[in-house]
């Protein structure tokens, strides 16, 4: 089977556009099939502010009502979406912007209203990939970029967890490729030491994994996104990479990150 | 040679959900190949008033700046087309959301900025249209949808008039299919006075034309567009139809609009 890298871009790395550039010259650079999912970042936050839509949270979380949706559609699926896909058309690459509603790909759940009404929230699985529709694009060779929105096959749009929609990519795709899953953030990889760049972990098998989570080392910002990456190698993705944006370029090449295994 | 229909519609029927709703139901039941062109509305007026960005109008044309170009990516190919998409996936049509960024397909000259700079704003011609990318999208059964922006192929993204879009794309695509191109704006057709609908002239062809124009039947807004209707007719397009959004359901079955005929 052909090897497969699909790499989800986080905030830190939208909101700033020279390391955004660079980003996307080394993922342009990436040989061979690939996938580009992306968060929103600050703008989503600061579009909001602007126009006035409050941003409710409930236990932490945010909750997506309509205006929120509206705001986030704009921003990711638009303004973001668009500039990613026109810059990496500059670098030579034949991306395509889409959302899960483009050609039906990734058909989402509205979050159950109880216990807590999240709103406009969808939750998806592995089935949620339309992977025919998908490899059909890949076999144009094209390179799907995806926002984090998704719909429900109603016409109602959602707002989707970016690190889940690789992920789910990622397992789906594993039916037809070696599929390697690459979250790039702010950070060198899984770090021993939060504040410290040097306490990298190199690498991280599903064994060790409760281990680290039992003595407390890892953050709790990092626990969903380890146990993402430990539920998609579970369902066949070869390798999980966790690594820094500013250091893609390394990714194939030499250390990047910290490896997850099985 | 197979038909293809490219339906190009306008902010009137954007800007009203229940309207718009129709419209993409009988778009949705419409059979063969087809393709969506919309322009944005009043919605990126609002959108840009409300984040305090200024529209500029010189000699009574809309400036695109970096921050209105912002808004029009926002609005144009986030908001409205992945509106567009959910809801024509609603109605079983397999639409895909593009710019002419996403896979390339259209790649626009950004204005001369003499004698008037009109900012992000991206002329477009045929031979704009990348024809072998859009057929392999309509091929796999997909329903593209435009919305009304484009590239430089820089990275940079432009702002490009909706009605050129929709026959640029007719002219590109009357190599490969009987191409047909249907303008729907708030307007029972082309009428011979503006503001009865009972006015309607069924059928002009191009030695008409230059007629009506003299005669200053033809409203000053009309003229564009029919001027790119005829030249679009003369490039190999077979019929071009300027008719009302809400009587979309027609074309094809009974009088719809005015024809434009060679």
């Amino acid at each position: 089977m052909q090897p497969i890298n699909i790499v989800k871009i986080g905030g830190n790395v939208i909101d700033n556009p020279d390391q955004l550039n660079q980003f996307l010259m080394d993922f342009a650079a990436l040989r061979g099939p690939k996938v580009l999912v992306h968060g929103g970042g600050k703008l989503a936050t600061e579009m909001a502010a602007k126009l006035g839509v409050k941003s409710q949270l409930l236990e932490g979380r945010r909750i997506t009502d309509a205006a929120t949706l509206e705001v986030v559609t704009m921003v990711y699926a638009g303004l973001i979406n668009k500039g990613i896909v026109a810059k990496l058309q500059a670098h030579s690459c034949n991306a395509i912007g889409l959302s899960g509603a483009d050609g039906n790909l990734i058909k989402a759940r509205k979050r159950p209203s109880t216990p807590i009404d999240y709103g406009f929230v969808g939750d998806i699985e592995e089935h949620s990939v339309d992977l025919q529709g998908l490899n059909s694009l890949l076999e144009l060779g094209l390179v799907p970029v995806f926002s984090a929105i998704t719909h429900e096959g109603t016409g109602q749009l959602l707002n989707t967890n970016a690190d889940t929609i690789a992920s789910v990519l990622a397992v789906a795709l594993a039916k037809d490729y070696r599929s390697s899953l690459v979250y790039c953030f702010e950070k060198k990889g899984v770090l021993r030491e939060v504040d410290k760049e040097d306490s990298l972990i190199e690498e991280i098998t599903s064994l060790q994994y409760p281990e680290l989570v039992e003595q407390g080392i890892l953050s709790d910002g990092m626990i969903p996104k380890l146990s993402n990456a430990f539920s998609a190698i579970e369902k066949g993705v070869e390798s999980v990479r966790i690594g820094a944006s500013s250091e893609f370029s390394k990714y194939g090449k030499e250390a990047f990150g910290t490896t997850l295994l099985k």
